[in-house]
């Protein structure tokens, strides 16, 4: 570029000036963008803040579609189609929804599966049989254990009966523990369903606030160790810095950590805990809380997160809907580590 | 107490009033304690605030006290001496003075211990042929590898392949787990040394901020497990509110958070990482780091921590010293697990 005269000053002047305005069509004023934040709200043609909704079923369709690829491929090579087997004990009704899910998740992405159902009364014995022989039977790539359990059976030792190359939950001893040493190993499906929406969305984490409500060992405690942990591991941590808080953490406390934080995960299970005046600008929320509720208008069940929704749009970046957030992300990822144990399975 | 009349509420009052002066000596005048620490620096009758030193060296004799205790009982039962072996790899300074202290503690406290070397050439198949024969050898209670072990060693094979009930350093696998599963397990020691300061010196961590600053397997991670966990499961943890920290926290945010923390744990391994300016006043600081400096007048090698110890102490309410702080602690917590593990060594 020539050295700038007077006269090409002024031009760039004028020019960037103009760039600061916007002609707005509905007013037939000029609008000076500089300015626009600090109008009066009656301003119509002022856009207002929404979050960007992250919606959860889509980003999991683009997962089905890496499943059902991988399946496709691994069975063009001639091995077994993927198989997941579930043990459900019990009447509750929505433990039978979500095993529902999956299984017919499963069916639409080519892998086969099996509900193997018990009465609430089974005992412990019975259960580790059943996990023994599920084990050792080759046909069957991944195999989950639906949670919870009737009260007389020790859900650690279920947990731990299963072989850990076939838990695609991620509960045994060993994953947990693989886990935390950042190494590679099945990560539990919900932990892995909030890593996969913030990358997938793009949401940045290193160096960054991450609060984390709820310290639960199959959901909060996951996260947390995902999402502090070197980015350089073996298993990639987003090397955030992490703050867990849960139900001993003081409200005031709580609110004051929140505005520190860029991405706030919720994982609680306390309908509205999050709220517009916790969370900072442009903050990143994921809502992992499944609340049944019944509406004080129509009397119906309906499913809220942890987070008050219509509020917290208004102020946050990025947010999940619940349902439709992470509940459909994470039977995805079970359907991803079902997957993963089929291609780690020993071919003899 | 009677109903109070004119006479009573005055007398109330005055008693009220004198007890908020005192007379100081030196100056000859009254000080209203209430306006104390609004005064003048100059008063010299003033009590300058300094922190409570913790003596981990005092806290460490303490729990030799009860290990000698449990020794002399377990072998007045019949029982075999509690051995505690450790396996030490080349030549590496600092990790000899470690395991000396170690033995040399172990042998005061009535325990017999053995050291066994290796040059820095050995091969992993020859360390795993060794903790395989000490797995089985009945006289031995306790086992550990002094790390860290040449590059061409893999430490997680090596750390997993220790009997996990001898696993006094608490690094296997399934003590990880168990450990972040808040079960009974193996405690890294200087998890535990940090976790026993603060109990025994009274901290209170339940609703807490607790800054945690490093996030090394070995201590970091550890330490921010036991602090955040429920206090009522079956391996006790601290109810805070953690937040885990490290080297992509930029320094800015660093000092944002300590500023909020009621106990900030610097295991960073940077020296005067923590300033006085960062810390909230009253608050607990402990130092777990051990940076060899070159004092710039003497030119001798001194240990210090990751806190500015002489500024902070000014303003903590309590602080750890180094060295006499954690590290003591640490090597009472590895006499402690190694009784542990011979009290549960099965007696056939």
């Amino acid at each position: 570029m020539a050295a700038p005269t007077a006269l090409t000053v002024n031009y760039t002047r004028i020019q960037t000036l103009t760039s600061y305005f916007q002609h707005c069509r509905r007013s037939k004023r000029w609008i000076n963008l500089k300015t626009v934040n600090r109008r009066s709200p009656f301003c119509q043609s002022l856009k207002r803040h929404v979050a960007t909704v992250v919606s959860g079923t889509e980003l999991a369709r683009q997962i089905h579609k890496e499943v059902q690829s991988d399946i496709a491929k691994l069975v063009a090579q001639g091995n077994r189609r993927p198989h997941l087997s579930v043990i459900l004990v019990g009447d509750d009704h929505a433990s039978h929804t979500y095993v529902r899910n999956k299984t017919r998740t499963a069916s639409l992405l080519g892998m086969s599966s099996s509900t193997i159902f018990r009465p609430s009364s089974v005992s412990q014995e019975e259960m580790l049989e059943l996990i023994y022989k599920f084990n050792k039977d080759r046909s069957i790539s991944g195999l989950l254990v639906q949670l919870p359990l009737p009260a007389h059976i020790n859900e650690r030792a279920i947990c731990n009966a299963v072989a850990p190359e076939k838990d695609v939950d991620g509960f045994h001893i060993v994953n947990i523990g693989k886990l935390c040493l950042d190494q590679r190993c099945m990560v539990p499906a919900t932990a892995a369903a909030v890593w996969e929406i913030i990358r997938r969305t793009g949401i940045e984490t290193v160096g960054k606030n991450v609060l984390v409500v709820g310290r639960s060992k199959n959901v909060g405690m996951p996260i947390a160790m995902l999402l502090h942990s070197d980015r350089n591991h073996e298993r990639p941590g987003g090397d955030a810095t992490v703050i867990m808080a849960h139900r001993c953490t003081p409200l005031p406390r709580l609110k004051e950590l929140a505005s520190l934080a860029d991405v706030v995960i919720a994982a609680a299970g306390v309908p509205h805990l999050i709220t517009a005046d916790m969370v900072k600008e442009g903050a990143a929320i994921i809502d992992v809380g499944i609340n049944r509720m019944q509406d004080p208008v129509t009397g119906k069940l309906r499913l809220v997160g942890d987070v008050d929704f219509e509020a917290v749009k208004e102020k946050a970046g990025f947010i999940t809907p619940v349902p439709g957030g992470v509940g459909p992300m994470t039977i995805a990822m079970v359907m991803k580590n079902t997957v993963t144990a089929a291609k780690n399975a020993p071919t003899y």
